[in-house]
């Protein structure tokens, strides 16, 4: 299931013709190229500028070579189009809009352009790079339909005068391409925009590459949802899991049940209607981003209370009902009939081939105050174990979205509780405690799973902690070969307790870009000396794109937030 | 030298006056009025709307009384203008230029303007309060000079139909009184503005109120700076502690030493001219904000170095000079005149009493280390007491700065190496450990304190340690009532190593608020939850009128950040 196994389709094929017998160099093992001597402010001026430019790629591609020799692009003359031979080149919108978001990151923000010799003015003796050529090179190169779990987001770039080439087999590749070379690309100090040389042949190490947002704590509007889908974007994330709802709000505007959010939701305009969700989604889309949305239930459901009478179940003090009410009621029929069409509508309304399912944290007191829980418990020989009542949900619940021809993922609880799962059940780990073990269960078991038990990212504390979220190494766990490629990925979980519009972005990057590089890069790129160099300008560049991207420690960028 | 004595001038005879025998009740035992029954969202929506005005008041005045009568406001008609007997009538821009501002804040943000039945369509039944008449009573009241730390601040507000009176000695408890003015004024859900009547006297616990910003491990733009202060001025804070330089940059643009910031800045571009420090010491006083200037030496000097030759220690291994640098050179007739002329400059530039010399965490080792320090040890009779040499230092730098009749604020570190202080001169006590037992020995020693000890708000952990901040009683050390007379206030300091424009806002508020109400509110104000209601609603209203201040915990606001 691991991508880089994937990736060894058509592109490792093509490496194989192209490349032999050029040595590319594992990242690991980058060359030290001195650097090149540009007219420059004074060394001591600080960190992020005039670098060479690998130091700033984030994150790091698997393979990578570059040269000293430096091209110059000009901004008026530049292109990047289709290739003559891409299989996109007729009708590929996705990759049309790619193009132009990507021009207007390389060229939009001319620190100099009023200044010195201006963009136009290049020096002469520097050859010029006029094209980025994009060649895709599946049938079906993807331009039209949702990304998903086994694209193949490999890619070739190779940059040479006078015309860079990209190639991919799918469209996904394209885009993470698009974003290396855009890395490539820096302006000096006189406003020239110059790249480097460069072959890289790049891959994902891990398939599954996600950002957990909390809608449900704190509402967040569209525009926060959409910068970050942006942010993930520049470091290569694929998914967005959606956390929508929770016990505080339900923002989630159902077509089925507009109660849900009518009552649910903090106010009518902290709510996300189904054209905010599809907008959401295609924007998501067109950045080669899944959105898997959670629903999480039978826990964590409080706000669905009031918008869905007898859905929950009421809460016992002795004989006499408290009022309040607990998880959703397992026991009665009109439950499973509104789930039925309640994820129906989900499985419509979210085009990716899997949803969440949560079930994580249920509490089982108010089942157990319950009487009529109690009887049905008797009734089906469950003892007192309420994890076969939580377990017997969990079951009808995966039957009805199994039914819709969806996947699922689920927290580990579920798992842990001995739930009877479909084999192609995806775990994610989340408890801090000992979560290598718990990924030897998962997988021994057989089952794929996700990691997301070290990266919480809502937890914060004074200083770098992206180095603790870099230094870990996900396959650090227990057991053969075989059971370690049931681990498809990882998730940076920005829970939602502490954070709303006001605050996420700093807070979540550049602190998720150390899992970005973590997930995507060869297993063997650890130098923490280098990443910091190379975050730190990453950093400065999403800051220049509009990204609010906090600092790692002291120092500057030439271009500071506004 | 505490507000509190201060106060008890006109106002104080005004109270007796006007309010005897109604009875003020201490903000310590608010009264309980029962919520008025407005048209409204549903009750569980959440927290922060439609609540009685006296909740959203932060900080919480000294004397407070409110009714459940409430008036109607008409953007439109109402007003914000002298009363005909103010001795600031004829020509006050200052206070212009906040009537400006509050009725922006109070009317600028309606949520409904365009919906139900609008501003203008208030319900006839409720009586209308058409002007917010404002007196100053002193023959000098302040318009055209500088804050102080003498400064007047209280101000008595009464809210009555059909015009409301804002009393004040002084321009600066105008400015307070308006602010609060502006916090009892909410809409409804239809868009109708209201007050409820009420009989405000207050005025601060503490003199002193200040945030320190670090420009120099990071730069702040411009902006990032102003808009500080516009959030100081909604928490009543009234110092800007400006931590300009240190060993990381030089931003400030001198007039005499311009080679300072043109080699110790991090770029040309991340200075500030004597244009922005003007406009910066402009937008604070009409504020009522004081700004003080630090300009921390001997250590934390790195930057100055950079543009300035000789001005630090040469270090020396044994014999040979390292190449690098430590404090500033205490030997050398040259450094003293460097700052006599750079001082000159800033008591010129910056118009406060007070300037902040720092001289915290100075590292022995290179003066230890250099052979002509030694020798100078010998020759002063100083032995190997480094902590002399420095207060030989610090001393000549305190009579330069006295001789332009500034006073000065150092660190506590100055005091504990017993320095020969002057006796007014005014210590800040920061450090952690056992900060109660220093402030017993500075204000024993008949020194003015300043407490920061327990407010590095850069200090962040998870959770809500707003509550922490909150909960410090500043006068809980030992020593008599006359020694902690000279606890003269604190300030939250927002140490700039992690911290930039991308998150300054929202880390420093509403954190920084809570320190705010400890500073300005009575000693037994010291109730959490009704604190959590209260500064939920600030927060919000700060995001309504652009500030980004992060949430305390799960909620939303009416109105969220954009």
């Amino acid at each position: 299931r691991r991508a880089m196994t994937r990736a060894m389709g058509l592109l490792g094929l093509l490496l194989a013709l192209f490349l032999v017998p050029a040595v590319l160099l594992s990242t690991g093992f980058r060359r030290g190229e001195p650097r090149t001597e540009l007219p420059s402010e004074p060394a001591e001026w600080g960190p992020a500028s005039d670098t060479v430019t690998e130091d700033s790629l984030w994150p790091l591609p698997q393979q990578l070579r570059t040269s000293s020799r430096q091209l110059q692009l000009v901004p008026g003359r530049f292109q990047l189009v289709h290739s003559a031979g891409s299989s996109a080149a007729g009708d590929c919108g996705l990759l049309l809009d790619a193009f132009r978001r990507y021009y207007g990151y390389m060229f939009g923000q001319s620190r100099r352009r009023k200044r010195g010799r201006g963009s136009h003015g290049a020096p002469a003796e520097l050859p010029e790079l006029s094209e980025l050529h994009v060649v895709l090179q599946s049938p079906e190169p993807g331009c039209h339909v949702y990304p998903h779990l086994a694209s193949n987001e490999a890619y070739l770039l190779t940059v040479a005068e006078p015309v860079a080439i990209l190639k991919a087999d799918e469209v996904w590749g394209a885009l993470r391409g698009l974003e290396t070379f855009s890395q490539l690309v820096h302006e000096d100090d006189y406003g020239t925009f110059l790249i480097n040389e460069s072959e890289i042949y790049d891959f994902p190490r891990f398939a599954h590459r996600g950002i957990l947002l909390d809608t449900s704590r704190h509402y967040l509007p569209l525009k926060s949802i959409l910068m970050n889908l942006d942010a993930m974007a520049f470091n290569k994330f694929n998914v967005l899991h959606w956390h929508i709802v929770d016990d505080q709000s339900f923002p989630y505007q159902s077509i089925y049940f507009p109660e849900l959010s009518d009552k649910g939701a903090y106010s009518y305009n902290h709510i996300y209607t189904p054209a905010d969700v599809r907008l959401v989604i295609e924007y998501a889309r067109i950045r080669g981003i899944r959105v898997i949305p959670e629903f999480d239930t039978p826990g964590h459901t409080q706000s669905w209370g009031k918008g869905q009478k007898d859905l929950l179940t009421p809460c016992y003090n002795g004989e006499q009902p408290t009022g309040s009410f607990g998880p959703v009621n397992p026991i009665l029929n009109t439950t499973y009939d509104f789930m039925t069409k309640f994820f129906k509508e989900i499985s419509s309304v979210f085009p990716d081939a899997y949803i969440h399912l949560g079930g994580d944290e249920v509490n089982f007191d108010c089942w157990k105050s319950n009487p009529e829980v109690k009887q049905f418990m008797k009734k089906q020989g469950f003892g007192i174990d309420y994890a076969k009542l939580e377990s017997y949900y969990i079951q009808k619940i995966l039957d009805i979205v199994s039914s819709y021809n969806k996947g699922y993922i689920v927290w580990q609880e579920v798992f842990d509780n001995k739930a009877e799962l479909k084999p192609d059940t995806v775990v994610e780990v989340w408890m801090g405690k000992n979560y290598a073990h718990e990924l030897s269960r998962v997988t021994g078991a057989g089952f794929t799973a996700i990691l997301a038990a070290p990266w919480y990212l809502d937890y914060i504390s004074y200083g770098q902690d992206w180095k603790k979220y870099y230094s870990v190494e996900p396959l650090n766990f227990p057991g053969p070969e075989k059971h370690k490629k049931l681990l498809i990925g990882g998730e940076a979980c920005l829970w939602g307790e502490f954070v709303d519009a006001t605050n996420l972005t700093p807070r979540l990057w550049p602190r998720a870009s150390a899992v970005g590089e973590r997930l995507w890069s060869s297993r063997n790129v650890t130098n923490l000396q280098d990443a910091y160099e190379r975050l730190t300008n990453h950093r400065c560049r999403m800051v220049r794109r509009g990204i609010a991207a906090e600092p790692l420690f002291v120092g500057y960028c030439p271009h500071e937030a506004r």
